[in-house]
C-alpha cells in the first residue's frame, strides 16, 4: 500500500536485452519506439494500432516473455471515485458497491476529488498507486485517466456517464431516454397537452437523452414541441425555480411540467406556490431521480426512479468480473428506470 | 494489505528468551501471565491495572526491548466504519473525513456493518486486518472492538456516540443538550407554553441529551413538562406522525412540537395536513438535524443545524493526530449546534 507503486513493479522475467533492466510495459514501449498506452491496446487485443506496430510489439512481448501483470499484483480493494461528493445521491451509490464489496470481501475506498485540479492530480496518482482491483468512476474518466489505468492493467467502469465515451469504455447508467419517454407518456394519458420541460445542461448527456424521450413522445402524439415550452437549467432547485417562475408567467401557461431531476422539480413546487398554483389541481409535475426526500414533500412527487443502487450493483459486479480477467459479457448496460406515481400529477382542470 | 496481518508484523528487537520467537505484545503477555489488553494498556499508560501486574509487564518490556509498533507500520489510510449507511446525513460525515484525508493524502476506506452479524464479523477482521492509520466508527464501537484496536496500536474515534461510553474512549460529537435548550427557548421566546417534544428511543444517547435541554429549559421558564406533552417515537417519518397525529387530536393540544430530529419533524408537516392545522399559523414545528431537505419543504423547517461534516473533521483530525502518536488536545469533544430560523415557527395565536 501506499506510494511504493511503479513499473518495475509489474516486471516478467527477463530474457534478452539489458539484463539488468527489468521487463515493463514501459521497456517493452521504448524498445519499440511506441507509447505505453499504445502497447497496452496490443496487449489488451484493442483496435487502434497500426499491423506493422502491432506486429512489432508482439515480437518483443514473445522475445521477453512479458506477462500482463495479474490480478494477483493488485490488492483487495475497489476504487470508489467521486468528482463530487455534494450529490443527494452518493449514498445509494456508496450502498450498492458495499453490498457487492461486501460479498467478495473486497474493501472500498471512496475518493473526491475534480478532473483538473493539482489535488485532484495527486489524489489520482494516490488512487492508481494503490493498486486496487479496479476503478469505479462516477460520472467522468478522462482519456488520460482511462489509458493510465489501461497502461496499468487496473479495470475500470464508468458510472453514469456524463460525456460520450468510446465504444470500448465499460460504463452502467439508466435508461434515461425511455425514462423521459415514461413520463411525457404519463402526462399525455392524463389529458395534458401543453407539457412544458425544464431540461438541464446541454454538455450533460442523460439529460439530453430525458429531453430527447420527451420530445419523441410528445411528437408521436402530435403535440409540437414549441420553444415556449423547453427552458434549459442547470440541476439544481433555485434553477428550476427561476424556469418555472417564466414558465408559468405566461399567457399561455403549460398544465404540466416534466423536469430533468428531482431539484428542479422542488423548484417548481416553490415557484407554484408564489404563483397561487395548486399541485396537481393546476399543475401536474413529474420530476426525475426518485430521491428519498421527494416522497416526503407536499404533496408527493411523482418522478422517474433511476435505480441508483442496481447500478452501482450491476458496475461493481462488472468491474470486478474485469478485475479477474473473465470475458464481460457486456461492455455497457443502462438499467432500467420506472415512473413513480404519486401525488403531483392529475388530469387537467381545463 | 490484505489479510498478512498477525501479531508478528509488530515484532521487536529479541533479546533473551525463546531467540526463536519474535517479541511480540502477545508474546509479552503470555510471559507476564496477562492478557493482550492489560499489556496494552500498561504500554498506553491507561489505568485498570494493579501496580504488581504493571511492574511485571514494564520488566518484561524492558528486558526484551519491546517496542510498540509505530505509524510506520501501518497503511495510508483511514478506516471509516458504519453502522447504518441508510441515513441522510451520511454524506455529510464522508465528505468531512474526506477534506481531512485530501490534506494529509490518506486514503478512505469505507465500509458498512453491523455490531453482531457474522458478515460484519469478517468485515471487522478485514478492517483491522488493513492496518490503517485510524479507525473512525460512526455511533458505535463495542468494548471489544476497542480492546482489538488498542491490542494493535490501532488509534481510534467513536463519531457521534449513541451509547455511553467509558471515559478513555475518544469521540466527537455534537452538543446535542444545549441543542435540546436552543429550540425549546425559542419556542418559549416566541410566546410559546404548551410546547411538546417527540423525543427518540430512550438508548440512544443523543435523543437523552436533547430531551434534557428541553425540559430543563421548559421547568426554568416554569411551564410544566407534563407526560400528555412528550411522547417517545422511533427516528422515523412515519413514527413522527403517528406521535404528532396523537398530540393534535387530544382537547388541549401544543401550539408547538420539538422533534428529535428532522424525519419526525417531516412526519408532524404531513399529521398537521391532515389535521387542518396550518404550520406556523396553528402550529410551530422545530426540528434536529438539518438535513438539506429541510430547507426544501413548505414551510422550510426551523431546526437545530448539527455540524456533522466539522464534527467529520474535527474527528478524522483527531485520529490521525492519535495515530501519529501525538498527545490529543482532549480524548473527546463536542462540536457547537446552531439554531437555524426559517418559516415553521411563529408566535402562537391562542
Amino acid at each position: 500500500m501506499g506510494n511504493a507503486s511503479d513499473e518495475s513493479a509489474e516486471s516478467g522475467e527477463h530474457r534478452g536485452g539489458d539484463p539488468t533492466r527489468p521487463v515493463t510495459i514501459a521497456y517493452i514501449a521504448e524498445s519499440a519506439g511506441v507509447s505505453v498506452p499504445t502497447v497496452s491496446k496490443v496487449l489488451n487485443g484493442r483496435s487502434g494500432v497500426s499491423a506493422d506496430t502491432r506486429a512489432r510489439v508482439e515480437e518483443l512481448v514473445n522475445r521477453h516473455g512479458y506477462r500482463k501483470p495479474s490480478a494477483g499484483n493488485r490488492n483487495n480493494i475497489v476504487e470508489l471515485v467521486f468528482r463530487e461528493l455534494e450529490s443527494m445521491w452518493a449514498v445509494e451509490i456508496i450502498r450498492g458497491v458495499e453490498r457487492v464489496a461486501r460479498r467478495h470481501r473486497v474493501g472500498v475506498m471512496v475518493s473526491e476529488f475534480g478532473l483538473h485540479d493539482s489535488a485532484g492530480t495527486a489524489l489520482w496518482d494516490d488512487t492508481v498507486a494503490r493498486r486496487p482491483q479496479c476503478v469505479l468512476s462516477v460520472a467522468q474518466l478522462s482519456a488520460a485517466e482511462r489509458e493510465e489505468l489501461r497502461a496499468k492493467d487496473i479495470p475500470f467502469v464508468v458510472f453514469d456517464p456524463t460525456l460520450d465515451l468510446p465504444d470500448d469504455v465499460p460504463f452502467v447508467g439508466a435508461t434515461n431516454w425511455a425514462g423521459g419517454r415514461a413520463a411525457a407518456r404519463h402526462l399525455i394519458d392524463l389529458g395534458h397537452r401543453r407539457i412544458a420541460m425544464i431540461n438541464g445542461p446541454e454538455t450533460v448527456l442523460c439529460c439530453r437523452a430525458r429531453y430527447d424521450g420527451y420530445r419523441s413522445t410528445m411528437e408521436a402524439a402530435g403535440l409540437p414541441v414549441t420553444a415556449d415550452l423547453v427552458v434549459r437549467a442547470d440541476l439544481t432547485r433555485e434553477d428550476g425555480y427561476a424556469a418555472a417562475a417564466g414558465l408559468l408567467s405566461g399567457p399561455d401557461r403549460p398544465t404540466a411540467i416534466f423536469t430533468a431531476n428531482d431539484l428542479q422539480a422542488l423548484g417548481v413546487y416553490q415557484a407554484a406556490r408564489e404563483a397561487g398554483l395548486r399541485i396537481p389541481d393546476d399543475l401536474s409535475v413529474v420530476g426525475f431521480d426518485d430521491l428519498p426526500v421527494v416522497a416526503w414533500v407536499d404533496p408527493p412527487l411523482t418522478t422517474v426512479h433511476q435505480p441508483l443502487t442496481e447500478m452501482a450493483v450491476a458496475a461493481t459486479e462488472l468491474a470486478l468480473a474485469l478485475g479477474r480477467g473473465e470475458p464481460a459479457p457486456q461492455i455497457g448496460l443502462e438499467i432500467a428506470t420506472t415512473l413513480t406515481v404519486r401525488s403531483s400529477t392529475a388530469p387537467p382542470r381545463r
